[in-house]
């Protein structure tokens, strides 16, 4: 999986059938300290992540392994909303509070 | 999935007889912002997307997770047509005007 | 999918039985134009590509699911001989006289 | 699979319901000197792998294929403590002493 | 499926159940010349490849389409020893000679 902050999200009316309903979040990769890695995926939501929030993503066949998107034709999935993050002992991310150190590109 | 511009059209006539009748796309993947990521991929597509339509693309097996591509070998699939895109708060495409911005190659 | 240009083969007599009878063509990714994207990949041929063939190879559990590659331990597959390209609406690539443009490195 | 470096943990309370449980460790992937490559993940560990324990990671699919993950929505799974790796011949890491080389950046 | 060269191996002693016996060899990435391309990756192998050895690797889901490791939790796996590569009509490598070229960095 990944850690990826939402930063907006997309519409499509002209879709397949099994995506009917679907919300399409776009996430950037977030490093540990909050920078992004440069990749993004776009990916669906069912727990109501909206921008802004830290979130895990899980990607692949993972995705359709929940009740709401079973063999839907989907490859990415936000599996829950980051509460927060340690690394090397300290803590480097809360949701209340943010990042520690602002985010630079790697 | 990842959202891409349709930039052409690969045709083959000789190919295995479980691709029967595809329609093959080339696709740049791009940021929100409408700036290619340096990605490329061919992928079918049954929702008649065309040259330059920014289109939301499946990948991996989740390709096979549609009525008309149901067992097929075909790892990527168009499987919706973006109406509009927001990011950080402001719309950067729509379909009727575009992105706002020039893509430029990040 | 990606399209590829067939660069060689290797030959592996003492392989996994499930393999048996395969051909292992070596393949190097190819952009619309026909520069190398850097990206490489040993994948089976049941079409009769050759040498210098520009090919359509799909990729990951895809590979499986035609009628000879059926269980078998591969992750890449020739599925078609591409006979043209067309690029933002003129042909970059046709069987007959190859590449409009000699390919260079992205 | 890749060998990593668990450098912390995420917390998450609002996530799919079969994440119940699960605990997210964070990884950098290292080459065999033990000097990160730069790629990251975030795993599900039921092995009891803690902060600075080299780890092999199995990805995609794979990471469902143990009991305690079968049908989970994950994409990564720590699959073992390593004890040690041989490269060319020499001890590179022992778990007991660490990395023959402190690890730089490749 | 990537060709590869042993460089050596893993040890786990504290691992998943299912992966009871495995034999985890480092591979690293070459093109058809001998070089290493920097993609890494941790391999179960059956076949009695050695130190040294060039060898056909194959990922993803593949891995588990052998009869020994039907169902195991792993994502890559060797499935060839290679005997020789052609490139563009000149051999480049044969197992009793090694590769044509000393093999630099891509």
């Amino acid at each position: 999986m990944i850690i990826g902050r939402v930063t907006g999200r997309a519409v499509s009316s002209r879709k397949d059938e099994k995506l009917a309903g679907a919300k399409l979040l776009l996430i950037e990769e977030l490093d540990p300290e909050g920078a992004p890695t440069g990749d993004l995926a776009v990916t669906i939501d069912h727990l109501g992540a909206g921008a802004g929030d830290v979130v895990l993503v899980t990607q692949g066949s993972a995705a359709r392994f929940t009740a709401p998107t079973k063999d839907r034709p989907i490859d990415s999935l936000v599996v829950g909303i980051i509460d927060n993050i340690r690394l090397d002992g300290r803590e480097t991310f809360s949701k209340s509070s943010g990042f520690a150190r602002a985010g630079k590109r790697r």
